[in-house]
């Protein structure tokens, strides 16, 4: 970007001294994270723009990053890649946003501008994609620098809801556009989606928009699987005595399932997805994997089966947005716990623990006057 | 675009005194157009390029203009939508092209960043579309400003060749998308094509991309008919008898073609197209219609068709440098005659007596230093 | 086919002598349909079953032939192209389907073997489509003679209800394939249905399949706009003051509609559907045109819009049928008035009133035994 | 099937005597093979036809039987599933066919009614399948029984090739719809083809269809990668130094391709494939695997790709006759050999040592008089 004889003259008001602060959750190395003083972010790019976080919350990958599974991830990096807030100062480069407009912070950077932006893989782009709270820094915090602010923000919609609205920073486009998009859906379809966490349900969620006649939810917590059946899933199967393959052939005469979302991340549950693809249908997997997995060619290479794998793109957030205002979904069935977000080292406690406190989403408010 | 604040530090060399000059081609109203003196463009907005045009070309729509069919071309506009350049200046919203680059210049202007650029119709841009040479100063001059630049320009790759590339700022991405990708052509079909014009060997030349097994070209001037053989039309019809639809019945007895592209734009050669057209075939137009047409829903209702319009999008243009360097399509195969741009008002005329020149695409070039 | 010198042998009861009866609602020509005595058919091709009707319905289509609208039915037709019953007879060549088996028939004829049906395009069969009630004998009758067995019947589901099945013979997939398949709706989409009678209705219902963000349904009567509301449309127009496109412009702040399904049939309903379809949308024809349109392509040339036509194929039958029996669409809603079979010219009379007897779908039913 | 009440009175000459012969080759157990007198296949069913053999062929998968590799495949069967030849008998079921018409053999038998005929999977077809020289007896004789003859068998086009046309039986529609179309090639792409046996050339071959603007050829034998290159792969790859993937990734400046194809069905190969697909490309799988493969799902989770398995359903014949009659595909430059058909043994040795021999298909003739 040659922007170096760009003299900003930024919208808003008067330029943050240097000495600026604010709080944030910053990372310090695995297992290490803490509540603190950091300087308050400034424009650094002409596409930029300073966002004040009203509402946050955490995610799985959150969790791994703090595990130390993502080497990208170093000392100092403020967390978060989800959030609603309101912005506070644009660079000249941005078009579509102003001072002032409350907005969704997608989980992905996206230029529009490259080879990948072109072709609808933001999360390919090549000045951004995931890089929010992970090779810069994130949402967790009071305040956020967004780079590519018009194709990162999209605009609060009057009549939305906060809790609501920030589900589409990551989880439901994630669960929408990696499992129910990609493992195709269809109306009167038999699906299976593999995990009842978060990302499991918003599968669940979204895969309704097409109307399946059969929604297997496969886990092994009895309290997920439980929520699933609120959600929608027809047929609950809890996988903890290793025969949910078994379950699902049995339930389908041996056919097996037109689609099976994978929304765990593991080989064995990738197995299952393995064993219960119908003949033509779909494998979408949605989960994080850390190793590779065995994949049985020797039964599926004639079998008329695809599986994809892919990142979140976001391309769906104003799809998403409107079938959110038109009260065809309610992302905020996800929300189990809400903390302010200067509390958030409980709040990561107890997102931490989800099983034992059935938490699935839980919302961090930054509340009062900044 | 909240661009008021803006202090322009534009790259490239020292900004033109207001009173830098150039020649271009100016309509003055119906009939009257004139190479003259205008002030060179200079960058308005951050996502401004200037561009010094070293090839152009003369569309079928600056006929049109030039006639008075336009009603948004008011008096005083440079005409032109297409060309070859290097880019002499760029505002510091400009991220992908620098000064000195050599660039394709697109006839549709796209922000990237409007709903309609997400979804690819980059010619309903909100901040765009189709302005060039038509609601802002076009290409046909010694320079031009190109708003939107990095979603309106291409690089223009190394070992292209100029009067090649020039066929990528309208002809072939309109050819190909309104005609073939609307019209879905797929291996083994038998498609025919509505006019030989420029616009219809667009369709011809990127038709073959797909390997249709036949291809009907259908045209009143033997001529065209004859470059039309040349360049892989399998069938060639003169409908100057008024039997064309008779011919293509026969020929495909009495099933129609799979496709039928419309590169005419009247309500006769539209007739055409409905009446060949076969049970689940596509009409697609590329025409541009002054008129009504009578649609004969009272036959085609239970036919299966699809029929589609389109202003072409230019979101092909990538592909279509891959397949022009690959040498899969020669589009210079389109060029009959060169011009200096200084003898423009000539070019003008041989292009608009395209059937007695034998004219397809004339070439302007700005030679020499400027 | 080329079965001379076959010998039947059909399965089944013992052959019926040429004298055995039923009644059957046949047409003599305009305005006259009689319920009267005609011979049982039996088995004529290899490919044939017969099947005894339990239940049937009128199709609007049903009326238009009463009139005399359509030419190919001749004086001495049995009327009928739906209907659920149980099988007596089959010939050899049907593989699919047994003697006692209870079916749904497809209104449409399918070899499943020519070109047409290799494509889905059934409703095109060189050897079938449209043909029950139009140039055979139709199933408003107690036996019907069923062509191309195979590829007409469908097995009728444990568990399923005989009122909700027999609009699967037709209203629903002709709602669902003409005008939500072809219409491509989208979840988030907002479309609009011009016609609320039955089959706009079954376009009504089964879009929902795809969860659009609103829809708009347009009509005279203020019943069937009532029925709407209650069916799931968001936005009610009436159109007899001939503002509906104006009225739907001002709601979508001059967008105008994702997808607009035009359900009637006219030159005034159709110039609404062009009037009010955004740029890059579609235009979905289920209506039964008797007349050529005007179509603004002076207007829609530069609109990336699709215009399509179809006569339903009824290849979503197997999908429909595992939509309904999940549970997400309830076809019996469609349903207004019930008679018995023996009462059939009761039943075209209030069906032929509907707009002052409110009726939608009437259900005939052969009662007691045969 | 039920038709055991079926008299048959099948069309044709006066049936056989059960003693009529003739030769085949015949599979005893692995390594074993003979061409030896068989009992000429009779009528079974309704749907069957009875074709004299002229032209026939060996496949890949022939030899994989000899080996002992499908278990399927038992002593006494005739092999072979490919074959073009005269109908000399048809059942009464069969309306497509007559006595005497000249056809091409599936590999694939399909009844067109079941549920996967329903959605093009032929390949899965409930009543067939790939059953030809594996359940049932084969095409590497004189004559051959075929089931669903509607389904599986197509006319001869006057004016086709004999050699031509029998690569239509199998390896052309594998080629294409398992590499090509599950590929998604598409104009102006980078594609690879790992093995340039008979089944990789006919994906280059057929990949030529859509454009593609490189295509990498990957083999560890220079002779069929100077064959791959006449066919026109525009970059020859020798994988047998195990850089093939770092040669890939050279070329295409890291990006990788955006389609490959594996055509060889080893685990080696198969890691070549995972290791040079581009983030959105396609890894669609034609070889025949025995093994579990390695997916390295920790590197590819996040890249938006799509992995793709088929075993052919022939679905595209139709499709492929076309684009071979037009003159766009030479199928009989895959011919090497041609071999009398009671000269199968030495044909078998032939193909058996293809590197040595040079072969890539080799041609059986049944000659003169039967």
């Amino acid at each position: 970007m040659t922007t170096t004889e760009l003299k900003l003259a930024p919208t808003g008001p008067a330029t943050l001294s240097s000495s600026a602060t604010m709080k944030a959750l910053v990372y310090h190395g695995p297992g290490k994270h803490v509540w603190e003083d950091r300087p308050r972010p400034t424009l650094q790019d002409p596409g930029d723009a300073i966002v004040r976080i009203t509402t946050s919350t955490i995610c799985g990958t959150d969790l791994h990053i703090l595990k130390g599974d993502l080497a990208a991830v170093t000392d100092g990096r403020i967390l978060g890649h989800e959030g609603i807030g309101v912005i506070e100062h644009v660079g000249p480069g941005v078009s579509e946003f102003h001072v002032g407009n409350r907005v969704i912070i997608s989980c992905v950077t996206a230029c529009l501008k490259c080879d990948f932006c072109r072709r609808g893989m933001y999360s390919h782009c090549r000045h951004g994609g995931w890089i929010l709270g992970n090779t810069i820094d994130g949402t967790q915090a009071e305040y956020v620098r967004i780079p590519q602010a018009d194709g990162s923000l999209y605009h609060f919609p009057s009549g939305g809801d906060e809790e609501a609205m920030v589900m589409l920073s990551d989880i439901l486009p994630t669960g929408f556009e990696c499992g129910v998009l990609n493992g195709h859906v269809k109306p009167g379809d038999t699906i299976a989606i593999v995990g009842a966490g978060p990302v499991g349900l918003a599968v669940l969620l979204t895969a309704q928009f097409y109307s399946p006649a059969a929604i297997f939810m496969i886990d092994l917590d009895e309290k997920r699987l439980a929520v699933a059946k609120q959600f929608g899933a027809t047929t609950l199967i809890n996988s903890s005595d290793g025969r949910a393959a078994d379950r699902v052939m049995e339930l389908t005469e041996g056919a097996g399932v037109d689609v099976v979302v994978e929304a765990v991340g593991l080989p064995a549950t990738f197995a299952i997805c393995q064993a219960i693809v119908a003949a033509g249908g779909h494998i979408a997997n949605v989960g994080v994997h850390g190793k590779p997995v065995e994949l049985h060619l020797e039964k599926l290479w004639d079998r008329n089966i695809s599986l994809t794998t892919r990142l979140v793109d976001t391309v769906t957030t104003p799809m998403l947005l409107k079938v959110v205002l038109s009260g065809k979904l309610q992302p905020t069935k996800l929300v189990t716990h809400r903390f302010a977000m200067n509390d958030i080292m409980r709040a990561y406690e107890t997102f931490g623990n989800a099983e034992k406190e059935g938490a699935l989403k839980v919302i961090l408010t930054n509340g009062g006057p900044q």
